[in-house]
């Protein structure tokens, strides 16, 4: 595997390996399925990768992917515009819209606080979540943020640098997945879903 | 993860998810470290990959790839050209180069003879194996191809096309691998390296 015949295939090995979780004898076998596919397979795949780095738009108001410079869920007005999910990014967006129970607006952060990777507040778009809540009347902030340390930092310095009368925050329940035994549950989750157990409405 | 909120993601996944053993969700997670890297790393990528297919070339005489006419193995005045490996793609090629243990030439096939693949000796480079064999000196021809019913048909070919009183044709030794236990070798296997067993020399 240490040299090809070919300097283009090397580079174009070179290159694909470069992806996260592709190592040299996937990225060979990727190359090689190019080569036998027709022309306009590469010239697409190449295009499509050029163009999604060279004219990718993000949302001004919630910093969703987008085409347009304010994305099709801000722009639309059936929804909540009174709520915003503050999420870590893009595939949150994603994975929360595929469940078809939200219908608010989105927050993407960018990333969460992390000092070990020195990633502060100034680099999240935090600030501009402080600007939507000051220039737009927000009833709820609901913090769909992972379950780590980092998660619960950034959750709880947004709740500090937003909290005011008017904001009700929230976060996404935690408890145990449907279809899980409880046996098997960790004890922190399985503590958590004790402590806020849901009583039945009479 | 049926739509995205930007067509320029949604067709960069659509072409990932296109090579092989790449579903939607890996190719969603490489297209956004894509959008997270330098824009170079994109352009890079993606120019490689259109490049590959656009510019690539195939050596004139074994069909291997190469940037040149000629390849470099072909090229090299110190391999033995008497003798020619027959193989079924370039990444055969690359695992004989590893070994260190071949100083002969190559035969690229492009593939094997599979009727239900609907692929014949026509399509497969076998025509420029036997001009080879007419203008050229050739002492041996080496046939290491795959040990499958398609294999051994396309060696039974190349040998009834080939075959004349000055060459001579070897194939690749079967046997146990190195470091494999005896008790978990299939039958087939362990039989042929019964039969073909090495006599010690004295």
């Amino acid at each position: 595997m240490n040299e090809f015949s070919s300097n283009l295939l090397q580079k174009a090995v070179d290159e694909i390996s470069g992806l996260p979780g592709i190592g040299k004898r996937t990225a060979l076998r990727l190359a090689l399925h190019i080569l036998k596919r027709e022309q306009s397979f590469a010239g697409n795949l190449g295009k499509a990768i050029i163009d999604l780095r060279e004219k990718i738009n993000y949302c001004k108001k919630c910093h969703n992917i987008s085409d347009t410079d304010i994305c099709n869920i801000c722009a639309n007005p059936k929804r909540d515009n009174k709520t915003i999910c503050v999420v870590e990014d893009i595939r949150d967006v994603m994975a929360i819209e595929n469940t078809g129970q939200y219908f608010g607006l989105y927050h993407v952060l960018g990333g969460i606080i992390s000092p070990m990777e020195g990633i502060g507040p100034e680099e999240l778009h935090i600030d501009s979540l402080q600007k939507r809540c000051k220039q737009e009347e927000i009833d709820e902030i609901f913090l769909a943020l992972p379950a780590t340390v980092e998660g619960d930092t950034t959750a709880f310095y947004i709740y500090k640098v937003l909290n005011n009368a008017t904001i009700r925050f929230s976060t996404i329940a935690r408890g145990i997945a449907i279809g899980d035994d409880l046996e098997y549950a960790d004890e922190v989750t399985l503590g958590r879903s004790i402590l806020n157990r849901q009583v039945y409405e009479r």
